[in-house]
């Protein structure tokens, strides 16, 4: 280990002044991935960390295990009627938090006056309101729940200036590209280079991709739902298959970093050990590497500005022999210019785009109205249509309200349509 | 080209304030490959730079041209008797600088008091005085004479302690790690990892590379002053060849970054891509990646901690498609073991191996005493035993008397050894 003081002495003045520090963490949807993630590196740097609220959903068992474990003073369930079954299961045991649930309980947490970083582990629109009312309390967010910049992203970006909180990225790419930056000066940074597995059909061409959804649909679903690098939820994982998800990703960075769409390229790296990189306008690029382990981003949303000794397996590009890059083929992945699309659009339509997605993704996974992979960007670009007719495109001024309806409308939009059997007759795709 | 003060808006609360900045240069050495780099950043950034010394070899037409060009206000040439005829070769064109010659000359180009920062792109021992003047008169150092760390490291780093200046490197490899450790918190750091292009050997196994140094020695001779990747000087090509430009990059990395050797790897990388990297103590990667090109490291060291916009040809990992990493031969390159045994052993013993080093490289490349491609470590090896007994191996306490005397020594002793034929008889390797 090499101290930095020394490290430094010969080409920097000034660095960040000691590495003790100390956060105190309000964690939303504990009991799912990156909840327990985030609870195993508390666990391991407890001179670093305490959790003072939980929110979770129905998994009361692993729920009551982390109270006992890390005593939270509030903790939130998803149902209200678990609130009476999770006191009857910490009766007697030590004196229990507060519980909460629904709606209002989540908020609660949010709120949590005794927490200064929030952590958004869930997934879905459910996300946004919380993050705003821990926004709107002055913490600082480790973001790990993309609805919050991908549909809410133009009422949380000013709500993030105004409260002077920091928005820490969780997820790898984000949180490569924000690694790549420290110490980047104004003016520096130009462009973003998103880094994409390609997902679980990477090594098909857009021809035998196509084929096969018409030969074989049950075997292309099989494949669009297991990902080739991460250990991932479905719902993302088929999003990586069709790599909407990396189309998001470039929606989140506009938001997050301040980047033009022009700005913002993806490169397939069908390895995953560079999670993203940043160009200079010296042209010098910075990227970050490691493992494809999602605790690697998590950890540094929660340390930084700090960086925390981790036991994780360090990083051998000898042992790796060779990374791999090519350009994505944009029309076996129509979804990516989609989202670049909706993005350039701005306002309200990213919020019709990523409902219109988990609402198509959902269905395909469910094997709902008979629909087919490729339906999936055709539902899509259809609700992207439609949102203009339907007047949920809201351009300027966008309220929350907006986002919630446009959310709302998109999903019912494909739900219907998809119900038709619409998709491939009168979408152009 | 993204706004900083956008990008990173919702993440960093604090960034550098503005782009704009000012910097006077005194050039070391502005006739050669560094020095004329460093004029066409001058030319292509005027509102950042400006000259206000130079020192030169004695290539008197260029010098000419840059004085007219630059309109530096002293100027320096190697040779006293070169003075006036610079004289002549200036007269009537406009007013002409001060100008003056010798070792007392490039002192006074170090010492300018107009300029703050100083550029050192001479090679050899020679850049070790003048830098230590220019550190004296509180200047920052564009670091591109690689002697002022190896040899005169533990004179210099006090030094550089002592008058609060910056050392920032201006070589490729050490500018990655410099660039990469931009943000790293105190105590963040936990190896760096220094990337080598193989150089012209890369190629071969351990023993064809041994057997052709027996079968065919002048075949090894063409081969081993060809660099694959970078233009670079005779020199500097044929220690890519042994790889002891690598294990002088490690000592080198010792007293800039306070790394200590056990924390320095080394790893080949051939498309020379990834020109460096540092590992945090999280396990997470930062590595800086450009084109081979020279002038990107150099451009930062004028620039830090600015980014400038320069018009190189952008990166596009796609276009180059794999970057290869492995190991290093650690017996097919035995210089790197000495280089890291000498830095391991620390004192004057660095400027021992690099003065032997630089003896042999020399006379191998000259044909001088028969000697072959392996008798180079060799002779490095000899070199460093014999330094014990010759007394000029000085540990702790060193003065720069006793680096330049263990330098002056080792160089005699390579040239005695080589040419009474005893490389091969009584040395190891």
């Amino acid at each position: 280990m090499i101290p930095l003081e020394e490290a430094l002495k010969l080409t920097l003045s000034k660095t960040l002044e000691g590495s003790n520090f100390h956060k105190s963490l309000s964690i939303l949807g504990s009991t799912g991935s990156i909840g327990t993630q985030t609870l195993d590196i508390v666990r391991a740097r407890p001179e670093n960390f305490r959790v003072t609220s939980l929110s979770a959903g129905r998994n009361l068992d692993l729920l009551v295990e982390q109270i006992v474990e890390f005593e939270p003073q509030i903790v939130s369930v998803q149902n209200n009627e678990d609130i009476s079954t999770l006191k009857s299961m910490l009766s007697g045991k030590f004196t229990p938090p507060t519980i909460v649930g629904g709606d209002e309980g989540i908020v609660e947490v949010a709120r949590d006056k005794n927490s200064d970083t929030l952590v958004t582990g869930i997934v879905g629109a459910a996300g946004l309101k919380p993050t705003i009312e821990g926004i709107k309390g002055g913490k600082d967010i480790a973001l790990a729940n993309k609805e919050t910049l991908i549909a809410g992203g133009p009422v949380v970006v000013p709500l993030v200036s105004k409260h002077g909180v920091n928005m820490l990225p969780a997820d790898s790419e984000h949180s490569a590209i924000f690694q790549s930056l420290q110490g980047c000066p104004p003016g520096g940074l130009a462009k973003v280079v998103l880094t994409a597995s390609g997902g679980a059909f990477r090594d098909f061409t857009k021809d035998e991709l196509f084929s096969l959804c018409e030969t074989d649909p049950s075997a292309v679903l099989a494949k669009a739902t297991t990902h080739p690098n991460w250990d991932m939820g479905a719902k993302i994982t088929l999003d990586s298959a069709t790599m909407c998800n990396k189309g998001l990703e470039v929606i989140e960075a506009h938001y997050l970093f301040g980047a033009s769409y022009s700005d913002i390229d993806i490169v397939v790296h069908p390895q995953s050990i560079v999670h993203s990189m940043v160009e200079m306008r010296d042209t010098s690029a910075i990227a970050q590497m490691g493992w494809a382990d999602m605790r690697l981003p998590l950890v540094y949303s929660l340390s930084w500005p700090h960086r925390i000794p981790m036991p994780y397996k360090r990083l051998n590009l000898a042992e790796i022999g060779s990374l791999t890059f090519k350009a994505p083929d944009l029309l076996k992945y129509p979804c990516i210019d989609l989202c670049y699309s909706a993005g350039s659009m701005g306002g309200t339509m990213t919020a019709v785009l990523n409902a219109a997605n988990e609402q198509a993704n959902s269905m395909y996974r469910g094997g709902s109205a008979g629909l087919g992979f490729l339906d999936i960007p055709r539902l899509i670009e259809g609700a992207m249509e439609g949102a203009r007719e339907g007047g949920v495109y809201v351009k300027e001024g966008v309220e929350l309200e907006d986002i919630l309806r446009a959310d709302e409308w998109a999903r019912e939009w494909v739900e219907r349509k998809a119900g038709e059997g619409m998709g491939k007759k009168v979408l152009s795709v």
